[in-house]
């Protein structure tokens, strides 16, 4: 890949290092995107961290001392901390600079952070897809949003330059780029992402809460399937409490129809009825396939896993 | 790793050559483990795959031949198929053979192949926990096995040299080696393996139905978490639908419990609980260390997808 080495942005702000502020501080090095990048957490811990892998130019306990001259301020802590964050730095921002942020959730962004946002700055909601089970300062890396998609929710009359630069960071973070609607974005995650966190939370609680398979049994046979849930549900807590707090309905939604045709697949066991299973079990493997082929997954059996790791012998 | 050069058997016949089958092959040839490896298919062209790929000394279209003069036969083909294999094979085993499997439920495979096999005959049924999203002749490799566990199932009074014979046929093909009940194992099972892979072929069925969001949108925002179902979900139909079939009590009481929990969550979601979310989020994060920590699953995160492919350049 090759950079264009002009940066975007004189100041850039990231508000909460965790697992996708540190990423996009890493993609924003790597691509060059900011004269300076400044961290701000709330943690003294986290900001030791930053200093120690000195990805940032500056790191920040106080969040006006942060935003103060930056062109793009990202928010980058769990969603339900947004409003009350853009309350307090809305003072501090300089005319002309980019509210972003990187939630899960878009319309509750719309809702909490919209009326914050001062005359004259501009508020371009984003979500980057992707991520690791991992969360904190060390987990983020440059490549992490290379073919990834980043969904933009721009709310109307948003200043179309600011829409273009975003778009612009985006792409140079490694990202493709949709602008959407946040109802529908808030939709479409819910099918891939959310309903499917909630899910596999559920099942590794259900496992765990068995007293007639023992916590050891769920380790060592977790190869059989299970294990691949636990990923998912290592993720973070109060990050993935905050996205279904904020998303609902569309969650409710999703869910109630998961449930609805789970049972009939319950009931194709229950009566025996093997073509109900057949033919969900054939269909479901032309999505993967789709999958595979869009790029969004690798093609190898059980994701590379079976690869011998760097440095490791075969 | 290093291996006993000894042949355990003169000849292994595998009968059904899949994924597993073929990976058996691999593995034994590379632990030595048989002096002959028969492979016995109803396919032409999956034993014309075996003949080109060359990890089999004889090939069969016929059972009798395929059976004859075997120390060890070994079914892998789907469990529905098991109880008419063992009837049609049974005149053709010679005496003080072994047969097993590598069936998934284990429980109806006692019923169904047991009343088949002849006096002085050997049944030592078993199952390898480990796979691959994949199928077919092409679909195996040695490793597949290797840090796994083998859980055998030797129905009461059965002979105990056999049962030695077949622990270490395992352990030379990799694996580590489980007795357990056939009961228990298609209740740890249920929870490790089977309702975990109904409830993935059942989500992306949903997502594949709904109506508001596209086939396009899930395919390219699957990263956000769907995209592991969707391996899951590519798992072969056939050997799947015989395993619910197979094991209709477990899977039904694990499903049970698994919506009486997921009723939780909704209603969670639903009063805006939040401490309830938080409160299992964080909960199921232990489970996860536990299988890393136990060498069930990849310490890197996404499974170490980010990870360049070999021959790739980062």
């Amino acid at each position: 890949m090759t950079f264009d080495s002009n940066p975007l942005f004189g100041k850039l702000t990231l508000i909460g290092i965790g697992l996708i502020g540190s990423a996009i501080a890493h993609a924003s090095r790597r691509a060059g995107l900011a004269a300076h990048i400044a961290c701000y957490d709330r943690s003294a811990e986290v900001l030791e961290t930053v200093r120690r892998l000195g990805y940032a130019d500056s790191t920040h306990a106080e969040l006006a001392g942060a935003v103060r001259e930056a062109d793009l301020v990202i928010l980058c802590t769990p969603v339900g901390s947004f409003g009350e964050l853009a309350r307090e730095m809305a003072p501090h921002l300089k005319n002309g600079a980019i509210v972003s942020d990187v939630g899960g959730v878009k319309a509750a962004v719309v809702r909490d952070v919209g009326p914050h946002v001062p005359e004259g700055v501009h508020f371009v909601p984003a979500h980057p897809i992707a991520g690791t089970e991992q969360s904190g300062p060390e987990a983020g890396f440059a490549e992490l949003f290379d073919g990834r998609w980043c969904i933009l929710t721009p709310p109307p009359g948003t200043d179309a330059a600011a829409l273009e630069t975003m778009k612009d960071f985006w792409h140079r973070c490694g990202s493709d780029v949709e602008i959407m609607d946040p109802r529908h974005h808030d939709l479409a995650l819910a099918v891939t992402s959310h309903v499917p966190h909630l899910i596999a939370y559920n099942i590794v609680g259900t496992a765990d809460d068995l007293e007639t398979v023992t916590e050891g049994e769920v380790i060592k046979y977790s190869a059989g399937g299970f294990r691949d849930f636990t990923r998912i549900a290592a993720s973070d807590p109060t990050m993935w409490r905050d996205i279904f707090l904020n998303n609902r309905e569309a969650v409710l939604e999703v869910l109630a129809r998961f449930t609805e045709d789970l049972s009939l697949l319950q009931r194709a066991i229950r009566w025996g009825d093997g073509d109900t299973l057949f033919n969900l079990f054939t269909r479901t493997r032309a999505i993967r396939r789709g999958i595979v082929s869009a790029g969004q997954d690798s093609a190898e059996p059980n994701f590379g896993r079976n690869r011998p790791k760097p440095g490791e012998k075969k």
